[in-house]
């Protein structure tokens, strides 16, 4: 496994991969890797010749109210962890080489922004979908794999894929649970015991609203306030939002219909966790 | 020579020439070409091995108020003259193809855009930046090439390279003149016999501040005032913008040094035309 620190490194890197014909993926992480990180990995194995994964945590999609200098960070773990996985090349750029002095560009994407995450997190997908087309630009790959636990952040990136006319196929893959139910999230390192307890609110919260549809319920505000009373039931838990809403927009749906996503945030303490899941006619 | 019209069939064919060996570049042009375009291609030919052109009228970087129905347009020539200068590739999308329904995606370049035609020209560079970037993902070129006439436009587009990783080398060309100092424009063409007269005041201008750089002026008041005055003997002449700057950031300098820009906008009756020049030490 190689790890490449530099973003001309990578590129001439990435180039001899492409010429040698080779199909590659990119994963890209902020590191602290859970299992959640490992599946994409493995879906990104199976589907290319060359596996790249990039671990930057990265300033930009942090506002001065977050969690930045806190944010988890464990590299020697990583790199091993990225070894069993298979991970042919680890890029690993400074703060420095990805935003050096004199930095002013910055890709919006416009709509989808506007909703869920992007309510209370300002400015938050401006940085995502800026260092995400950094890191493509770093690494070239063919494929790239996004957590469908970051349902909004995966639409954001494809919205932009289509519009910056990208030749670059993104993938979502399925949210990995720990036993009891809660995504698989770095932020979960934040947690104590009885947070983690009440932090399985977000995946009940699914679950419940899961069974309202299959039994016919059609009316977002029955079902927001079964959830938030579920919610008010868990200790130290604050709904940041809730919404069910279009899986392609992002935006409040009227009614439910064949296909819909609910997504959530919900601060449990100090830590703010999302979910997601689609409630759709089967 | 062939003309292609869909980014899908655009980046196959960018792929086959890379993975063939083929040192590709790009000359990105709104059409109507005229001899400064032909520059850039002749330079781009003779520094690659295939050179592709766009053709492509951007609406998003036209303002309400600007020219972009008036713009003049001419497929059939621009064609003939493409396969003289011995283009290989047409690149020429529709709107539609750069725009699909649902388009939401946007690069912008920060502090360099502020200055010059940013001023005026609301949201321009924005159009701009967005635009080439599309242009680079669709034709994947190893270089590309710019007139140094649009200067701010080759410095936005140098920004936003460094800026997002894009790893394209960007070439600048020197500004081609008419025999009389006009520099070669588009826009020339709507300039009437009289107007036509005036326009040399640009050129003029330059010349008459190199004229005092050279001997020691170094108040960029003073140089101001002077090129004032000559504009203002043209008739059907306004002064957009005149500025004396730093030929990075594009920030007025109070002193000039060894280095500097000048740059300036006038309006010629409805036509506004640019034009700029380095003052340096020799």
């Amino acid at each position: 496994m190689e790890v490449i620190k530099t973003v001309k490194d990578m590129q001439r890197r990435a180039d001899k991969l492409r010429l040698a014909g080779h199909m590659v993926s990119l994963v890209p992480t902020m590191g602290f890797l859970h299992e959640g990180h490992l599946e994409l990995m493995r879906v990104a194995k199976k589907n290319s010749d060359k596996l790249i994964i990039s671990i930057f945590v990265n300033p930009m999609q942090f506002s001065p109210t977050d969690d930045y200098d806190e944010y988890p960070r464990d590299t020697e773990g990583d790199l091993k962890k990225s070894r069993e996985v298979g991970v042919d090349i680890v890029f690993m750029p400074s703060i420095e080489e990805m935003y050096p002095e004199n930095y002013q560009t910055n890709v919006h994407v416009e709509k989808v922004t506007r909703h869920l995450c992007g309510i209370s997190r300002h400015g938050h997908f401006d940085g995502v979908s800026t260092v995400v087309c950094k890191l493509f630009n770093a690494t070239k790959p063919h494929l790239a794999f996004f957590g469908q636990k970051d349902y909004q952040q995966l639409t954001v990136i494809s919205r932009m894929i289509i519009d910056l006319n990208m030749d670059i196929k993104i993938v979502g893959v399925r949210t990995v649970r720990e036993p009891d139910g809660l995504a698989m999230s770095s932020r979960n390192s934040y947690l104590n015991a009885e947070e983690r307890e009440s932090a399985l609110c977000l995946k009940k919260s699914l679950d419940l609203a899961g069974q309202m549809y299959e039994k016919g319920e059609r009316s977002p505000a029955a079902i927001k306030e079964a959830v938030e009373a579920l919610i008010k039931r868990h200790p130290f838990t604050e709904i940041d939002y809730f919404s069910l809403c279009d899986p392609v927009t992002l935006e409040d749906v009227q009614t439910l219909g064949h296909e819909n996503l609910l997504a959530l945030a919900v601060r449990i303490g100090k830590t703010r966790l999302i979910d997601n899941c689609l409630l759709r006619k089967t």
